[in-house]
């Protein structure tokens, strides 16, 4: 069949919305009708030409949400007319990862996966003159259509609007998973998080869900106050403001008794491994947690004294916010039903497919926080 | 009165064994009359200068057993004839750190005992001229009687020996520690180890007690691997016999069902930086936990890229073993005189107090794995 898609031809270009082939669902696969996509910053790390692993020609968009049209052979967990969440961690629940009880990083797919392919190592795209597409991220959202392992797909509740839960398929499920799956953060605790994008707001109401008491909200813009305000930030530092803002964290957090102060948690959002060694060590002495969640620059390396370490602080980071998509993400859904979790102010923009590269421009200048596009 | 005592007169010097005068026990102190002490790594850091926080004259060592003889006003948890434990960790039960129920790094007295001095901010010991000695990690085991808070003195059983249970006041404590309390290891875990001395030893003691199933122990010395056999060792690697220690570790850990590869658990006791992030890479994507224990030289610094982190790995350190001395040490003794860990094997030399410096000299030759000091 033919289906309109958003084609990242090359890096550094725009996106250009043609019609391409898709092939029908082999084994084990489903065919999904987007009906809602946001665009990501890892989207737009690819189409840059920063991602290393970035391939072209492809279909960007791996954050979407729509209805099953076909499945193929073999496949029993979701049927036509299914509403669903693609997911680029899939979750097999058979393989040596997810039968660990320890991650969520299910390696079922992953070579493929990586090389822009379907597991049988084809792609189901191509160009009209039969060029092959590559699919991007196992999900390829940026057309009407697309086919994704089953394994690959989150099967939600047929009442929650398309154009806001396709954001679950990527910022909210990280942003909220980090503070519940990885950070583990408990009622009552003290947190930071650094950058307050689309992710960072998400922590926070992660924080505010999981209880904390304090969530210190770091930005070097304050325009990202009310909105980060609205979501459960409780005290906002810009670096431009202090000398030192893991001193400033570091006096924030003390108390009468405790004298010595730090976080109990921090959370990277802005990817700069400066920023993640600030996020490091203004957490608390003897049991600070410091969560990595921003995608840094290619060869980029994180650094710290060992002694932040020996001295009780723990580094660790988070891919899909610890969430296991088809178990997770379906509550995730109901949360946000629930009115548990808000995501409708941070869906700014609605495009069309055609708009598509206007929601690129937002990202640049920073006038949006989520960018929707509806099919 | 006085007391004989190595002391460290300036960096770089052997110690010097003399009389010094000590004051009795003040307030909330103790005095113990040490029976034993080892010799660690940690004495020579400070000996030798390298360590910034090094004061002189000071009398050092912090590795010992002994009896109290003496306690001051109010002091209630110990009596003359117990036996002890010192602390350089101490355990107040009520600082922030000991009522967090998360962290051993007790902060009560960090201050002054960082200053060489007891809490009220003097020293006890001072040269026949008057001239006065610093304490050393709050201990000052090289001296054949010393004073300690109350709450830095752990209370051990009457019949354990004195020249053997010294080595948990600090090496035997900080391995086993390290798997139990740190890395919180499994049964059934893959562990590597890096660098096999004393606490090498120990950590590998402490996997085989919590049932670990692969311990590699990774060290540059061929002659290191009988003893580490003996601890419980499962596989040795000499990275001088291959291209990339990683890869190794990863191609060791691999399973018919498992491909990827790694440890779920690495602990450096080297103190090399670059050995640290070898630790922290070798672990398995998704959960691997690599815990540093070494000290590394002043300004060393680790790094490593973000993705490492992103990916699942959790990169921590410990101190003291995350043991909290009052409550945890005691039970050490317990597991040493109930036969479930070993520590003779380790004692590999014996001396007097006038024979002191012969025990750093075979430090420094790699000769021993522990000199004990007799008084």
């Amino acid at each position: 069949m033919r289906t309109r898609a958003a084609v990242a031809l090359e890096a550094g270009k725009p996106l250009e919305v043609m019609e391409v082939n898709l092939e029908g669902p082999k084994a084990g696969e489903v065919m999904i009708e987007i009906k809602a996509t946001g665009i990501c910053h890892t989207d737009e790390f690819t189409l840059s030409g920063a991602d290393p692993e970035g391939i072209f020609p492809s279909i960007l968009g791996h954050e979407g949400a729509g209805v099953v049209v076909e499945v193929g052979p073999g496949v029993t967990s979701v049927k036509p007319g299914d509403h669903v969440i693609p997911l680029y961690t899939p979750e097999c629940r058979q393989c040596p990862s997810c039968l660990s009880r320890k991650t969520n990083l299910c390696t079922a797919i992953r070579a493929t996966q990586g090389q822009g392919l379907m597991p049988d190592g084809t792609s189901r795209f191509s160009m009209l003159d039969g060029t092959p597409i590559y699919h991007y991220m196992g999900c390829s959202t940026f057309s009407n259509y697309t086919v994704l392992p089953e394994i690959a797909v989150a099967k939600v509740r047929e009442d929650a609007p398309f154009d806001k839960i396709c954001y679950i398929g990527c910022g909210v499920t990280t942003g909220i998973g980090a503070v519940i799956n990885t950070a583990k953060v408990e009622i009552g605790a003290k947190a930071v998080v650094f950058g307050l994008g689309g992710i960072g707001l998400n922590v926070i109401q992660g924080l505010r869900l999981a209880g904390a008491d304090m969530i210190i909200g770091v930005d070097l813009n304050d325009d990202k106050k009310p909105m980060a305000e609205r979501f459960g930030m409780t005290h906002f530092i810009n670096p431009k403001n202090c000398e030192n803002v893991v001193q400033e964290i570091v006096n924030v957090t003390k108390t009468p008794f405790d004298q010595i102060g730090g976080a109990d948690y921090s959370f990277d959002c802005t990817g700069n491994v400066k920023v993640m060694r600030d996020a490091l060590e203004c957490t608390h002495r003897g049991w600070g947690v410091s969560v990595v969640i921003g995608v840094a620059p290619a060869g980029a390396e994180i650094s710290t004294r060992p002694f932040q370490l020996v001295t009780g602080r723990v580094w660790k980071g988070t891919a899909f916010g610890g969430a296991r998509g088809r178990t997770d993400v379906p509550q995730i859904v109901d949360w946000y039903m629930e009115g548990k979790i808000e995501i409708d102010p941070m869906i700014t923009h609605t495009l069309t497919l055609d708009e598509i590269n206007k929601g690129f421009d937002l990202m640049h200048r920073g006038e949006s926080i989520r960018s929707v596009v509806l099919y």
